[in-house]
């Protein structure tokens, strides 16, 4: 996706920011990092890559940003959960058998699923050696520890949608609770954390902390039912993927859950057959496509996450911050809730 | 193998202390660690299993105990040391294609190396959570603080040993510097650890938690090369596994290494011949093992062992404890280096 307007004057201090830190790790080890970042190519050559959206580090700053004007005091954080969400990306990879990401190929495919494995952890611990930063630039320790424990209940919580995520695939019984749970872990959790790393950075008041997270909560679940949709509908040139790319993998997200629920004996007898397939053709991706429309699944999704944005616009009214802010994150909300890709 | 006797007195706690952590923890997630940890098997119903050796734990409540009196002070430090050691078996068994794992299948063997991937990284995660509980405890912030950096590093350099291991698979030029830093990395760093998280718990001098640091390094690189001479001439009663198995899984193990440095240009044509072949079978194993005693590996790697285990006694010598603790550390030292399995 493009990313939002409003972030762009973060990001040249998040780019510097990252590679300062794996600046510090020189081994082959940490190259599959630098690699899965977009910074070198597979032999190590400066190489000049997608570096992804940077959402997570763009709202920390922001929050933080919009409680004390000065977005850099959580610029530790900020890149720490960049890099857990490159950590989950890395292993995620693996997990699905996903061959490509950001349109080069995973770093399992290169270095093989046991490094891969490694990589990822290493992504994940330098994260948390990031959090440690803030000792010698003054921040009070207990609040150093508050987001230690922050970070660490994110990735649990990140690992609890993943295994659900996981479990899932061999399911065609998945309830609508089951799946917002889901995603709330698994997509929510962290985008939560990342206003509330910005706010803890800005404020010492943990009420305002804890409304930046359950605003990332609902931001999270309308941006990832966005992701759904554009999963399906998303049109190949934007997204990098073809239509109906999340039928192909079989991946069991809104409007597939939402079809498995509403549709008639005979229909799901129908879909279960297609999803037993080992390799599913064009035709049947169409015709599921077909059903999710009959059924009302897309529009379905769609009304979730305008649902979701409306919660959002009211969170954002009762956060402590001037209208000017508010504006903005208005604006950013509805930018990942309509976005195209 | 058998815990040194010394350690018997903390096996209680220490058990205790890992059950109520996980406690807090219901989700199928978990299980995946319990399983792992030999408390249920893989259908959730209690079992009792093998819970492994316990040394980490064990060394982090020794340090602590020996310089201050009360080793319960080093209960959540020591315990978060053995969940990240249990976090490195089950992604190395995942890595390895190793299938059992204390005599049972291995985690990923039950549910597949996707979930393995969550339980590994959970666990870690658990620990990094455990060392938080200190805050209750009213230890000082900046010295938990300082126990955090203790555990995130001692896993990337964990990592860092691991990734240096899987890269020495398709190699057969391995120094024996590059090996011994391996192991240094792989094992070491993380003993090191224990001792000094328990000196850490008891004392403010950092002089001694890096002495105890020291101690554990070189401790570890016994600890290490006692096991590569075990996966090669332990006896398959007292090991689990038939002598030879580390030359079935073509580890790059100490012997080996040395063997390569040593060997004639034909005798290394021959190794290499044999390890190039997909399955390894008996005769093959008596060959390789036959050449080891020929070229005197076996004896090197004993006498590095013991050079360790005299260079241990030196540091052991230096701590500020009492003589009592010294010749029980010594003891532990003894044991570890001479153990049988």
């Amino acid at each position: 996706m493009n990313r939002p307007q409003e972030f762009s004057r973060y990001r040249h201090d998040i780019e510097v920011k990252l590679r300062s830190i794996l600046d510090r790790y020189r081994l082959p080890l940490y190259d599959m990092i630098r690699y899965h970042l977009g910074w070198i190519d597979e032999s190590g050559v400066v190489f000049s890559g997608n570096p992804g959206k940077m959402l997570r580090p763009s709202l920390c700053l922001f929050a933080c940003e919009a409680l004390c004007g000065d977005c850099l005091k959580a610029l530790p954080a900020g890149a720490a959960l960049e890099l857990i969400h490159n950590y989950s990306l890395i292993h995620d990879d693996i997990q699905d058998n996903d061959e490509e990401r950001r349109h080069r190929p995973a770093v399992w495919k290169i270095w093989g699923r046991a490094q891969a494995i490694n990589a990822g952890t290493a992504t994940k611990a330098i994260a948390g050696l990031t959090i440690n930063e803030y000792k010698s630039l003054g921040l009070d320790p207990q609040k150093i520890l508050d987001m230690h424990l922050l970070l660490e209940e994110t990735v649990l919580t990140l690992l609890e949608g993943q295994f659900l995520d996981i479990s899932f695939e061999g399911r065609t019984d998945i309830s609508m609770d089951e799946y917002l749970s889901m995603i709330q872990k698994k997509t929510g959790a962290l985008i939560a954390a990342s206003l509330k790393a910005g706010a803890m950075a800005a404020s010492d008041r943990p009420e305002t902390w804890e409304q930046f997270y359950r605003l990332g909560m609902t931001m999270g679940a309308a941006f990832q039912i966005r992701d759904d949709i554009l999963g399906i509908w998303g049109s190949a040139e934007v997204v990098g993927k073809p239509t109906g790319s999340d039928i192909m993998k079989k991946k069991k997200s809104l409007p597939i859950v939402h079809l498995f629920l509403n549709a008639s004996a005979g229909e799901r007898e129908f879909i279960s057959g297609i999803y037993d397939k080992h390799e599913l053709k064009n035709p049947e991706i169409t015709a599921v496509i077909g059903l999710l429309e009959k059924k009302g699944s897309r529009r379905y999704a769609e009304n979730l996450v305008r649902q979701y944005s409306a919660e959002c616009l009211d969170l954002i009214l009762g956060l402590p911050v001037s209208d000017e802010y508010k504006q903005e994150l208005a604006g950013i909300t509805n930018n990942l809730s309509k976005r195209m890709s």
